[in-house]
């Protein structure tokens, strides 16, 4: 494996670009290739096994691109393909749900996590599963906030609404006294503050995608392939669709300008797949 | 054309169905077959070449079912796919936006009439561009309410949190003075007794699914396929992904059962594309 090819990072829309721009900050040396799969975006409404068989599409196309490891910064994906995409790829393959599930548990005094994400991610049980891998003894409270993406997609981050259906939704939380909670989606991140302040200062909030940028910073040191060259890096972007809002709400995500973008057809008659 | 077959109906997703209960109240003896595109559901957020894709392989499909007539139940394919569907395909095709704006534009006293959509739906101008084409001297003020899709589906319909969010995005409306008001979305009756209280009873909600079933009937009679055998109607329901939640949030949507659902693949290796 060639330690100067770029990382190939895919989700389902415009999300993962939060984990991207962790990614970036963490290893700024390297060079990335992301898939966004705009055409059948959102997977989160989908059933496993549509959202293995697109996954496995993407990761296809992603080595046919020379990319040297992969990042699934799609909380649905990584709770419902990882599996699937490590036993069919032999290439170090990182998702978003353990390292978020191991930071919390690592950081809870209580043993009382929080977790919010998509009704979908929540329903995979993932979260639950690999917190209590880690210690058995700590109470998990899922909370699936579905108004949520669409509210930061709508840029409603600090509006008098957003705070009305976050208490709504984080009020089982505060019942439960968690003194942990894990921001389980890749939008969340934007509505950090308006969580925090409901939730009060003495609990902690885990950025999934933070943690996941440390981890795959980890496990590219591991395995030897840390990038050595100080290039110029250019990052590249493919979707499956037309991209003009997923420039425009990406280069938000992603705090720099998106360049170079291409339209890609991963249904019939790629010959990627 | 046998005046028997079934009637075709489609959408990216369950919304559809509210048009469906529409035609089954309007046409009670027809059989209909449903296609909703679970596995790339919404349409909303993707641009017109992917639709056209998408709708022409679904109509392809409804059509290797022995359907008479299609109905567009979906806004978004309605608005950018129709007319490419009538060029290739010479069955009757029926969409939901012309026959929500003639009606809107029968109905106006003000000559101003209010449009509400999906931020897609209103991109393509097809409401505004059907009722000028019916009276160039109506002025129409159109208004995307991107999160009323995600509130239905949380099933908040009246709360209070939807209130809010439906007197922000009716102010424009409001401030402008319209009398009559499309609801441009499949979703949007849900919120009728919301957007009725808000907007007040001097303006007049046009549902676009009830205005699709009388040109459906029409159309049908007109063309001699108004179905004469008065069988045990059989329902057929098809969807590209996984159904459970389907059924479920059909079933409301709908108002009876969906008992005979089959899931297809229309990508790679399907025999009707």
């Amino acid at each position: 494996m060639n330690k100067n090819a770029a990382i190939g990072i895919f989700d389902s829309g415009v999300g993962g670009l939060t984990v991207m721009a962790e990614i970036i900050k963490a290893l700024p040396c390297e060079e990335m290739i992301y898939f966004g799969d705009l055409a059948r975006t959102p997977y989160g409404s989908k059933s496993k096994e549509t959202v293995v068989k697109f996954s496995c599409e993407i990761v296809q196309f992603l080595i046919s691109q020379g990319v040297k490891a992969i990042v699934v910064a799609c909380n649905t994906a990584s709770a419902s393909a990882l599996e699937e995409l490590r036993q069919k790829f032999s290439l170090p393959i990182i998702g978003v749900i353990l390292p978020g599930a191991q930071k919390a548990a690592e950081v809870t005094q209580t043993k009382r996590i929080g977790v919010i994400a998509t009704r979908s991610t929540i329903a995979t049980g993932a979260y639950v599963k690999a917190i209590q891998s880690h210690d058995p003894q700590i109470h998990v409270i899922s909370q699936p906030c579905p108004l949520f993406v669409p509210l930061v997609e709508e840029g409603w981050l600090n509006h008098v609404v957003t705070k009305e259906i976050a208490k709504e939704y984080l009020f089982s939380l505060k019942a439960n006294k968690i003194d942990t909670i894990i921001l389980g989606c890749t939008h969340y991140p934007f509505l950090r503050s308006v969580i925090q302040d409901i939730m009060g200062n003495e609990v902690t909030l885990i950025n999934s995608a933070e943690e996941t940028a440390r981890v795959t910073k980890e496990i590219l040191f591991c395995a030897g392939l840390l990038c050595t060259m100080s290039q110029d890096k250019r990052h590249r972007f493919y979707v499956s669709d037309e991209g003009s809002r997923f420039i425009e709400l990406g280069e938000q995500f992603l705090k720099e300008k998106i360049r170079i973008i291409t339209q890609i057809d991963l249904g019939k008659g790629n010959p990627y797949v």
